[in-house]
């Protein structure tokens, strides 16, 4: 039975003013809570499941975290899902910090990017490519919205998110070659991309700000073959990645 | 004004089974709207759109098209979207058949593909590589979803969309080299694609079907190089052809 406490407090998770506050985001279902209790038990605060889920998981839980049985009609009240999958986790929200960044291998930087979708893609992505971290605009999607955790997965707790001050940080690494992803670049199958580098990808559909493009970055672009006017944001970030990493 | 039954109709068209007996599908918004009137015209049926936008584009709709004007709180009513834009039409659904189907260039096949998101994404990047064809297995998600024609944008009606027996059409194409997308193929870095060609790609979680796989097809995978179980299918399609397209 979970109280209505509870319930008004997971509810206020889905906004990133109370995340922020708590310190707290939300995971959801069988596969990635299984995935977070393997490898960041330490970060899960509470669980909210049904009795099945419970059954099953016990050991694996453990005595340490807290766990509230809810009933199915419980759980779709605190789920931001259609089909809620037994079982919700609090869990922390781990603190990245732009003062410990290493320019190490490939880093990518997204300015302005709106739509959760893509970035929880994009930081599937990133974890398959090994990219370690992502630079986001103080203005961009909240990684810790429930739609974006949905997309990237176990990624969420694998690759570093840092919100910072873009302008101010591609200043800062004036030794590291920045690419700019754009629709009139140099072709990316002509780049030699260096390591380590930066990749910086634009907003949906202002792309990246004239303030970037006007510092010292090497405009790329994916070769058009046939007639849509763009590439989905995590499309090209994906692409651009296959490319670079190899 | 819009009349009762034509909101009732609109909205029924948010389901498959209504739009394959109209044979109709919408399209939201000023940027798709514009795109299908200057290359699509033909296959535009009705418009509801709001005082602005038909003050704006009378010229453009001509006087062939039948448009309503609605207010901004019926557009509401009969939109699939959170934040309707301006005009909603209601289009001709083309028709494509398996019987004209030619290999030419790269076709790409989907199998059981369920994500509105991912097909629509999918149809976006087939259309910037210049790919004329997608086949989907029987069971895929509906083409002419409105999730779908919304992250499809113009390409929509770019590409060639057709269901059908996939078993049965890659059997009827001995000739052509498949290529299938799996976790544990051959890298694609080391992939000479032939064309035309076929590029498989499977169902988000249960991958291609093993029917499929026990045929005459090459496994390719996308080198991996961090720690993501898997690639989203929409990503994975994009990588794949842009190594395969070059």
């Amino acid at each position: 039975m979970i109280s209505k406490s509870d319930i008004k407090y997971i509810q206020s998770l889905s906004h990133k003013k109370f995340r922020d506050e708590a310190g707290l985001f939300i995971v959801e279902g069988v596969k990635m809570t299984h995935e977070l209790l393997l490898e960041n038990k330490q970060l899960v605060k509470k669980l909210f499941a049904v009795e099945e889920w419970i059954k099953t998981n016990k050991s694996l839980v453990g005595k340490s975290i807290e766990i509230v049985q809810v009933e199915d009609f419980e759980l779709q009240k605190i789920s931001t899902q259609k089909n809620p999958q037994q079982v919700i986790a609090l869990v922390s929200m781990p603190e990245f910090s732009i003062k410990t960044y290493n320019p190490d291998g490939v880093t990518v930087v997204l300015d302005r990017l709106q739509d959760p979708g893509n970035l929880g893609t994009i930081i599937r992505t990133c974890d398959w490519f090994g990219v370690k971290t992502i630079i986001c605009s103080t203005d961009a999607v909240d990684a810790f919205n429930p739609k974006v955790v949905q997309s990237a997965m176990g990624s969420i707790l694998r690759v570093n998110i840092i919100y910072s001050d873009i302008v101010e940080f591609l200043a800062s690494h004036p030794e590291v070659p920045k690419y700019a992803a754009v629709l009139n670049g140099k072709s990316i199958h002509q780049i030699d991309f260096k390591k380590p580098c930066i990749i910086i990808i634009g907003n949906e559909s202002l792309g990246i700000s004239d303030q970037i493009l006007g510092k010292e970055v090497t405009k790329i672009s994916i070769p058009k073959y046939g007639s849509a006017e763009s590439l989905n944001a995590a499309i090209a970030t994906s692409i651009i990645l296959s490319n670079c990493v190899r």
